[in-house]
């Protein structure tokens, strides 16, 4: 029912934010033809500004074979925009009736066969649905700011969503040079804004309390864990620190400190269950490598990470 | 009392293991003469691993002019490791009646003004420093995770300590190549434990539930938050995502979102208080930088930190 995403040559965007000219560039940059709708022609300076902006830092990543800001269309006219879409990113305000009203439009006006996506960080797409008659080929595609650098997409259906769409959404953006992550649930805050949530919760209970001030957490953040979690996520960050006992000795050892008040915010409890999830999960990721090697992957990486942040700050 | 920073050229390490290996390699990448003291010679071919495994990473990223591991002399004689020491790193086992019993031995043994520091992350300087004798120079300097890549390193106090003890080791970190955190309070976790562990318990509440694998948590946070964060700590990727009105507006819109359920970790009362805070706190380290140009600063620091990530996996 789907069209083949490796032919999909047209994207049409919606929205002339941050996050919306933030994918328009992105597209572009990986070569597409993409067509920017937007409310009125007073946001094209600020769409533009977008582009520009992004278009420095996507030069410096690479460029795909025939990217080029000329691909881009910009109209004031929906139904226009949408008409001969292949894929539609939509990244409208934050604000439920608005985004259930356009979505009332677009479930009409654009081609049934064409897959429409949120950038909503903070709605469900089972609410965003609500009023289209085509929700079927509605999916979340929630990207990670700046939209146009950091490659995570969160990709989640809403009740009334077919598995198909979701499942071409992935393939799609992955063709289409991001990391999309296909969820198991549809839930609040998706995966990643969970986890930052949670971090930025403990950071104003600290402030709050005068442990810390803003300037103490970022430091913090950038010279301890950061630029290891950006080559290493956490669970195979405590994984491969443990050594041969990996995650299981983690847990089995660490697990009481889940009670420690190293945080204000409460763990769940250390299940069984939850303890084999963890274990299996890691060693399904490691995939046979040994600590060591992992260890070592992940130190000329962080090393790699290291000298480039000094390398671009002088 | 203590004596200059600058001029120490001596430093003693406790513990063959991660930690205490970890920071040996790093005394003796930055220049220093190294004494390392473990429990027994069977230790010996642990601390070595540790010490090239690290060197191959200290190398790359540059080493001090003089810097040799022929400056390591190891010993298993306490008193003969610190009695000329200038500063002591301990990274002993996190038990507490252990470190109690090697800070009362150490109270006698290491110079009045030489400066110990524990590697600890989940023990108290207070309690560490109970059965001391001399904990007015007893300080926590808790590194992170590679502690030979990783700068961090949060200082802080127990009750029994003088000012003047954090002052000084704040300073000498620095000196040694390290970003020290110097701490408000002593509270458990520190700051990045704290950060991380909030972090972790969202982690394992989402796997617990079926939300997500490890597989997926790690995903998101290398392909999303992580990158940035590596570059702009959390406060001040709000400030600068919101434009114009920075933290301020982050907060005054966004500030509702806190009572929404985006992790099942509570968030504390946004008061105007911690308002405050949090924008002056992000004013100050934006010292008169517009949002556009830290904006960019931050985009092409996480190209080049892009870019070396997958220049280090090719």
């Amino acid at each position: 029912m789907y069209p083949d995403p490796r032919f999909v040559t047209r994207v049409t965007t919606l929205g002339a934010g941050p996050i919306g000219g933030g994918w328009a560039a992105h597209f572009l940059a990986r070569g597409y033809d993409v067509t920017a709708y937007i409310h009125s022609e007073a946001e094209v300076p600020a769409l533009m500004s977008v582009i520009d902006t992004a278009w420095i830092s996507l030069t410096a990543l690479g460029l795909a074979p025939g990217a080029s800001r000329d691909k881009l269309r910009i109209t004031t006219d929906l139904a226009d925009s949408v008409k001969t879409a292949q894929f539609i990113q939509e990244s409208a305000p934050e604000r439920l009736e608005i985004k259930q009203a356009l979505y009332k439009k677009l479930g009409d006006l654009a081609p049934r066969d064409c897959v429409i996506a949120s950038s909503t960080s903070g709605l469900m797409m089972t609410q965003i649905q609500a009023e289209c008659m085509t929700p079927q080929r509605t999916v979340i595609g929630h990207p990670f700011n700046p939209p146009y650098l950091l490659p995570l997409v969160e990709v989640v259906g809403g009740k009334g969503t077919e598995p198909e769409a979701v499942a071409w959404a992935v393939e799609f953006y992955r063709i289409a040079g991001k990391a999309p992550l296909a969820m198991k649930k549809e839930i609040p805050g998706f995966v990643a804004t969970r986890l930052q949530e949670a971090l930025w919760r403990e950071a104003l209970h600290m402030v709050a309390s005068g442990e810390a001030t803003p300037d103490d957490i970022d430091n913090a953040l950038m010279n301890g864990p950061a630029p290891r979690m950006a080559v290493q996520g956490q669970c195979m960050a405590f994984h491969v620190a443990c050594g041969e006992g990996g995650m299981a000795t983690n847990l089995d050892q660490f697990g009481p400190a889940l009670k420690w008040p190293w945080t204000r915010l409460d763990a769940p409890e250390l299940t069984q269950e939850l303890r084999d999830r963890m274990v299996d999960g890691c060693n399904d990721i490691a995939a046979g490598r040994h600590f060591e090697e992992m260890a070592a992957t992940r130190d000329r990486e962080i090393v790699a990470v290291l000298n480039a942040i000094r390398e671009a700050r002088r």
